[in-house]
């Protein structure tokens, strides 16, 4: 049964988290003396005072049931996202709901794909705004919401599993709070030190901030217009390729090399091994076909950069990969069907689904050989049951049926084929760029509203790792 | 354990029937009176004969073992298309090796894709061979072999099954013989029936003969350059389409229709009610945008034609899609990773696997509800065995791997994305066509040898349906 009153609560105090964390961008409105400070407040005041309302709503504060965990995770998002609008909306600087809703959701799924011809021209705020909202997707606004929130009863687990990415989550703590906040501190402690590489190295305070967020998060937002490209500076660029590669990392990696003062756990890790091993072979072949650029050094960071930015679904650009050789645009094509690490802030498919699929498609073909023998599949130290196995086979199935489907919809937008294709791809993927149309330099800008709302719910679909979402949409869910 | 001489034994007799079967191009070259007749009685003599001193080798006929089975399959079919590019070779029209394993293996393969920029420039004693090859691969070689070849003791199933599409085979009779036989049969009673209509609607002998093989064993191959658009006569093209969805339908259901005297049998299929309804959606989305032609029955007839085409993966066309409006071509792309039914001519991923894994899909969302919930999948009245839906899965995974792989190393050799992507997509999935340079008014002549040799070993790939191929390559298949 869902009970409408209690998941509003939850939801009411998400909103409340949203419009605290907007607030932030009126101190950038007061030192850029800005004009539209007002109505930056007025955005965080409506969002407050809008979550306090609807956490009203059910006095008692009763705990989640099963069901209802689903709701929270999925329609919190929405919410997030709604309201996350109220900033561009207001403004007038983002007057289209479709722009704002696109833009908002992809940065609260850390996609990086934007709407914006000219991101420069925005206001500081509104840039901070929109960094930020990747920052708060990245590791996930209902993983802060259990860290912060207390009386979430048994359902945190689920709500917490719904939205931590990839098929298995690493138990760092038995405590799922205690778990949510350890991810969150190591997620700002790197972030703290991101932040002061950049500022090191070059950036201004408040580019330093934003590029930080959408870092992290790999989001993919910059507040430049040439994205990263506008750093000339290889330190800066080489800090953002460590950094976007330690955020598409396992986050309980850093957190138990951290605790065990080793890095073993790293060199153990079967996917953290596959993940680099994809990088340095995709880098490769990217390099060879540059043949562009004459200085090896360059050559590298530019191939790297891509490459990384992609597979972990950052989206930042250096280089415009759509003028590259045949060679390293189709592996930057088939990259965006790849992903990071379980349990980093990327999206997409991800290394961990890959190599349990990978697995299984061995002993599936050995099991022609000997058909009577049982072979287990293993990530991360353990047996991986069938269940799971299936359950990944299928979100394979379900992701792709889903860029099907989504391809046709973009075609009958009348975008050309590799343009649908890969906008379809790189926001289910919550990558960012794509090919042609919305290549790396283009934007999602001209397509009409409805395209917008489509691929805005694609990015959603990504983000919560599509289950949670069409769980909502089973007519059993909502009878008795 | 692998015997040598065993399995070359059962390889030397299907090179004997190609042999055979290589000799009724013979009948057209006297026909015709052409200069290369020698060549193919040739041709055609050294294949027998090497097939006869193959077969030799092991003199006491003895049974296959199991594992053999699978080499028997993969090298039959490797070893029928090297003898299969004879008459292209010693005739002087094809001189190059990669040309001619291109062209045989897609058509033995039934993928219809070409190097020829100018089919009708081939003597017609090559063209007939070329269309025979579709014929004879469309329902397997294999099965004829078992057809009208005593004594394959209890493999003749296991090959059997790695031969005929789909993920389950029907057992119309519980011996592997009689099925095969009946399925060879019913296919040859409808291929008399095809040619007459096509005969009677205009055709010459010849090209009723050569359009029968292509079209009832979803190949493609025409001899004409402009494909079946070179017939204008609505009544041909109508007899097309009836034919390559009847040949894209399950045999068996087709068999049972006949014995029963009864169309029940398809309407209680979902397998059948779902390729039809994709059909008749796909259809209609691409006759949506298509201004260009104002005639409503033309408009209803070339969609069909070319969505019925690449759905059973023939690949005729009567209209160049490429030029179609971005909706069209988005559907005849994703059309490329369907597939006819289960049981038929046809190749690719079929419509069967699609439906298991869309049945599984929804148990997958539902279990998020009632956990504990056992839900079988169906297909055919029969309940799925978990084993056969992680079969069906982990077949969609490895597909999409390759198509993946595979994409690069058409990028390697410089094809633009959607180019080496559709290129890769339409020989895996034996269709014919794909978009921009191997589209359906060009062909694969461009490629590199190497692109070639890669191309046909995806057609073998598809039309083996992966599995017995890649067991071939394990190491622990040549281990005792």
């Amino acid at each position: 049964m869902i009970r409408p009153a209690v998941v509003l609560n939850y939801i009411g105090k998400i909103v409340v988290i949203i419009g605290i964390a907007m607030m932030t961008s009126v101190f950038w409105s007061i030192y850029y003396q800005e004009e539209i400070i007002w109505r930056i407040v007025l955005a965080a005041l409506i969002t407050i005072i809008a979550g306090l309302l609807l956490s009203r709503i059910d006095k008692h504060g009763k705990s989640l049931n099963y069901r209802e965990g689903f709701a929270v995770v999925t329609l919190g998002w929405v919410a997030a996202s709604f309201f996350g609008t109220l900033p561009f909306l207001l403004s007038g600087y983002m007057p289209s709901f479709a722009d704002a809703i696109f833009e908002t959701v992809s940065g609260f799924t850390t996609t990086g794909a934007t709407i914006l011809t000219d991101v420069e021209a925005l206001p500081k705020s509104l840039l901070f705004w929109r960094s930020l909202t990747q920052w708060l997707g990245g590791m996930g606004i209902m993983a802060l919401f259990i860290a912060i929130i207390v009386g979430m009863g048994t359902r945190a687990n689920q709500i917490f599993r719904a939205e931590i990415p990839g098929p298995v989550s690493d138990k760092i703590s038995p405590r799922i709070r205690e778990t949510a906040k350890i991810l969150w501190t190591t997620y700002v402690v790197m972030s703290v030190v991101l932040f002061f590489l950049l500022y090191i190295f070059g950036m201004d305070v408040f580019d330093a901030f934003c590029h930080t967020f959408s870092t992290m998060a790999t989001g993919g937002f910059s507040t430049k217009n040439q994205s990263v490209g506008f750093y000339s500076s290889p330190y800066i660029q080489w800090t953002i390729i460590i950094f976007m590669f330690i955020a598409g990392t396992n986050f309980s990696l850093h957190y138990f090399a951290y605790k065990k003062r080793s890095l073993k756990g790293y060199i153990q890790n079967r996917e953290f091994k596959l993940y680099s091993g994809i990088i340095l072979v995709a880098a490769a072949l990217c390099a060879v076909g540059m043949s562009q650029i004459p200085a090896m050094e360059e050559k590298i960071r530019t191939s790297l950069f891509q490459v990384v930015s992609i597979i972990t679904t950052t989206g930042y650009g250096t280089a415009d990969y759509d003028q590259w050789s045949a060679l390293g645009k189709s592996v930057i094509l088939i990259l965006m069907f790849i992903g990071g690490c379980a349990g980093s802030t990327s999206g997409n498919i991800k290394v961990g689904r890959h190599l349990i699929m990978l697995q299984r498609a061995a002993i599936e073909i050995k099991k022609m050989i000997h058909p009577k023998a049982l072979i287990p599949v293993r990530l991360g130290g353990r047996v991986i049951s069938i269940d799971l196995v299936v359950n990944v086979l299928q979100f394979f199935f379900i992701y792709m049926a889903i860029i099907f489907i989504g391809t046709i919809t973009m075609g009958a937008m009348g975008l050309d084929l590799l343009s649908g294709f890969s906008a379809v791809a790189t926001c289910l993927g919550n990558v960012g760029p794509g090919f042609g149309l919305v290549g790396p330099t283009q934007n999602f800008g001209f397509m009409p509203d409805v395209g917008k709302y489509i691929l805005s719910l694609l990015m959603l679909l990504g983000r919560l790792e599509i289950y949670p979402v069409l769980v909502l949409l089973m007519p059993s869910y909502w009878k008795e």
